[in-house]
């Protein structure tokens, strides 16, 4: 198999904490990518070690080590993506945007614009208050259906996380609009355990998660802030959002059924969808009366949906899905990086979900 | 391994259509009955074959073989439990009941009051206008929980379905006591693909529905009517209820998530779940934060539910799971039978779940 | 639901180390169980801690919680189970048996005769030389299908471990009568996770194991040196017995498909399994032709087994399935319970397999 | 998404039978290769159905229909897939090859060389003796690391079963180079439930084979004698091999754990597998104490095999794993029909495993 070779006209890549599953997705994709140049992959824990060994599946498709974070290193990289936890980005960020490096955080530290809320919601695991609260403001929430332009001058971007993927992309067309209750919406999603990362935690055993389906975080998950704020600007008005997580028994992907209150009725929902995603690479709104299956995008980066009502009844149902580790991590990282760097977007993302 | 005898103090049951799930979860659960004694088990399809060679796990358990539906057989009964596609009981209920034999139809022959709302639902695909009408009044709507008193003395029971339990159960004390908006309820349910049926078709293969979720029948799912029937009932008025399954890739279980708008957040909705079940033998209400894992009931009767409220919000969320073969189905079935019976309600049903 | 009450006429039973899946289980069985009594349940981690909030299957069924180890509540017991890890019996079985009490231990410290076997399998992982050497003579290797004389007077037995039980109970019949080259045994074994115990490990992950499948330990595990002590002894000399397990992405069970060469072709082997276990209340010899599923026996105690020959071949082929938590460990120790304490060797153990 | 255009430098395609799990995964490797240009694909079931309607994970990558088969439109090809049940290419093979179109049969028409061995294990279900006899000596067998030189040239591939790549692969450099005893091979596989076909049949449902584990068809299966000639070809003479197939509860991927007895355990077996696929591109020799995983080639070419000896043993145990539907199906056809067209081997094959 060729192992791809550096060159200087590529995007000189930097990963820093690649041994968790959004490490090894975005490996996955950028062996596929034609103007990538992974140069460096750091993890404290396993540097020295081959990340063919430690991930079998990418022997005979890379022969770099990971190695000790070295900031030098990283900062002759043009472009650096964290694939750690929450709270390293916002420790390394200042430097290496000085140093001229364009950052990519695939965790939440630059997600939500306030720091208090911020604080609230992550301090308490991920060191106390924001780091750097100073690039809050400059820092591009990355989800180009909303904010590509944004996105193609960004030093420093937002990768969303991913249940807001979801769920933002299924509420945008009717938020934009205003056709909609914005005090009642309700988000139901669930996920796939890789969603929990690549941790030791009984919860996410075979023998615990596998048979079984549950609710969790039902009193208020991480995730509810960044969806508040993304369907807050769509909305143009501060919203109301019911939001509960749900685990289950398969590894990867999303899927979100949303309701709201249609103000009213008669719209053609399915052109106003169609039509607001028709541009979109990666939007997929499927035929009325379909409902999207996890495994249609799984291992692409697409985001699939599709529109319901029931009789007499003024509640729309959205049904959104996406790979969690694909549009909703990885993927849609590399997605912005051919958006910031004038690729063509789907440049290294036109793999065809694995189905069956 | 012990096969029990037959004895004319215990109960003398018939099975019509036992080769599907329902079918041999009855078997499961009554063999393990100690008033339970099975006579006759029908099927068309595998007439002479032993019940044992069927499904491999009764052997040791059972020497019984399916035979042909022979009415005297069926009449010789006190209790005929049908596990059939909807539209048989109705077909054969009006001669047994002649007979003096009762009826447990854990199909939906019997579920819904009016038989116009019915056929909208089932009469395309199961043989037209209701069969026998007359007998609707009747029946018995055999959610224990809802009905018990009615139960005791009832010739026919309509058990209900699995959806319609979990949901029910999750509402039932918040429209008892008018306590949410009946016009803004919301059920977002998951199931296992055994609620599928033992049939051959492509989707609920496991290279289909296997690492795959899915919303299904978003527009309208048959256990919609039973459902607003149901809640309507416990309100006193009619209700708006919007009810959305899904497929999970797991073999047994049902997991509701309940969305309904507090009237008055002052509710301690903790307690009055706690006191409405206090008494019931199936019913548990986990402490406050906890959420219920289908895993919990896997082969036992019980319901589990939890309740939730996020922050500075008005809106309950309900997580409420069953076993869709045994609560859902073939276990509310016994429950029903033991209070048919005047047996101890949880005769035969004091099975731990299997967990892991 | 009922929660047993405590008699003076029952087993006093007490459980050391109850938090992993063998604990569980036994939890499990003894709910059902009509002559157990368990008065003591141990857990240094989780001390305080009732057992229904561990495992919220045992909710309504248990109102205990885990203790401290106290050697005079355990001492009190007429019958202690451990359900350690290996390297805890050992250390306090000697007290115990001076107590008096009787002892079944679920982990490996009494499956090996030779204590300089033992040390080297299991020395380096749990704590150097074997504990209490002068006790293995005496313990009693808990396979009632070939020792059940020596377990109704036994003071301390050794629950045979899961693939050892699948393996020897496939080889016996032919072993015993030397019909196969004892040269020449191979057992291809396969289990599901909950094997690998209730331990935060990311390769027994729901992200890693799911959707999955491999080999393990193909070198030489820890079950080998057990299951070439018991077919040696069955044979009557040193067997030769290549043994590799497989990890199968479900969550209980075990298949063992065993292989050996016929001196002689012409023997009714069918025939001769049959009669080998028509007395055994727990082995299931199926019909020629047939191929046992793990999920016959899921949650029950029995082991089923058919046997296979190919075209023109002299290789004869068992497939052996069990629960690996049952028969492969909490059903087998409760079997030995009941065969030491003179009761039904059935007693508690008529669960039927969950299926589906 | 950029749908791919047709080109007259292409190679054209069609495929015969696209409805089922090989036509879909054709479908989508063909969709990532820079040189088919895929211009007919046949199905009388589905004729005028969009193959994206069918399968929605190809939307946005094809808008073509299913169609009736057409002989001449078949006939204008370069290269016709046959993604048929076995039976279906012998039919229209004479016809094509005359037009001057080459075939590759990824079905089990053309594997076996001797007529009635065919008739004896195909002929039943298949519609009796062989239809054109004529062309097995003609057919060459598609296994590139064994028949690379012959596949370059030919007309007619016969594109290898899912089962006998992973144990020919396993077994080849022991079986060449005479170092094991060819009268005692066991190859004992397991494999996904995808290999049972896109067909709606009761044992392949997901409440069925999910959390479940089987051996099957152990009395003779019809890869066996597909891998005897296969295994016989590289010994040099008739081999006796035992074959015992699996079914996984997992979609794809086969695990084959093979066993056989050394001449001369003195040999470096390590090396010897390492130098004879050094230069293959698709077999992966793994470092000796590895497991290969069957998720590590999930959606990719690779063969990965490792070697094990246990204690005082003189039997070599092989771990060898692919993606049955990949190297064991549809990538296999791809990469012979890079051979066959004077195309780079890995050409659209360089797809890293879906891992997690």
């Amino acid at each position: 198999m060729a192992i791809s070779e550096h060159s200087s006209s590529k995007i000189k890549i930097g990963i820093v904490g690649g041994t968790g599953y959004t490490g090894v997705e975005l490996l996955r994709l950028l062996a596929a990518h034609p103007q990538a140049d992974l140069q460096v992959i750091t993890s404290r824990g396993e540097a020295g070690v081959s990340v063919a060994d430690l991930f079998p599946s990418l022997r005979g498709h890379y022969d770099l080590c990971f190695s000790e974070p070295d900031p030098s290193a990283l900062a002759a990289c043009d472009l650096v993506f964290f694939a750690t936890p929450t709270g390293i980005a916002s420790d390394m960020a200042p430097q290496l945007l000085d140093a001229g490096v364009r950052i990519i955080d695939l965790a939440a530290d630059f997600r939500i614009k306030d720091a208090q809320v911020w604080e609230r919601w992550y301090g308490k695991d991920h060191g106390g208050p924001h780091k750097c609260p100073e690039l809050l403001a400059e820092a591009v929430y990355g989800l180009p259906e909303v904010n590509r332009e944004q996105i193609k001058t960004a030093r420093l971007v937002a990768n969303p996380g991913c249940y807001p993927t979801a769920v933002q992309l299924g509420f945008l067309p009717l938020l934009e609009r205003g056709l909609v209750d914005p005090q009642r919406l309700i988000a139901d999603a669930k996920s796939g355990v890789s969603g929990a990362g690549r941790q030791g935690k009984i919860p996410n055993l075979y023998a615990e998660a596998g048979d079984n389906f549950k609710a969790y975080a039902a009193s208020g998950h991480r995730h509810l802030p960044e969806i508040a704020q993304g369907l807050s600007l769509m909305a143009g008005s501060s919203v109301q959002v019911t939001f509960v997580p749900h685990l289950v028994p398969m590894i990867r992907g999303i899927e979100a059924t949303l309701y709201a209150e249609l103000k009213d009725t008669s719209v053609d929902l399915q052109a106003l969808y169609e039509e607001r995603f028709a541009q979109e690479p990666f939007v997929d709104v499927m035929p009325a009366g379909s409902h999207p299956e996890t495994r249609s995008v799984k291992g692409s980066n697409w985001c699939r949906m599709a529109l319901h009502r029931q009789p007499d009844s003024n509640v729309v149902i959205i049904s959104s899905v996406i790979d969690n580790l694909v549009k909703g991590a990885a993927g849609q990282a590399v997605q912005n990086m051919n958006i910031m760097f004038g690729l063509p977007e789907q440049e290294g993302l036109q793999q065809v979900a694995l189905l069956p």
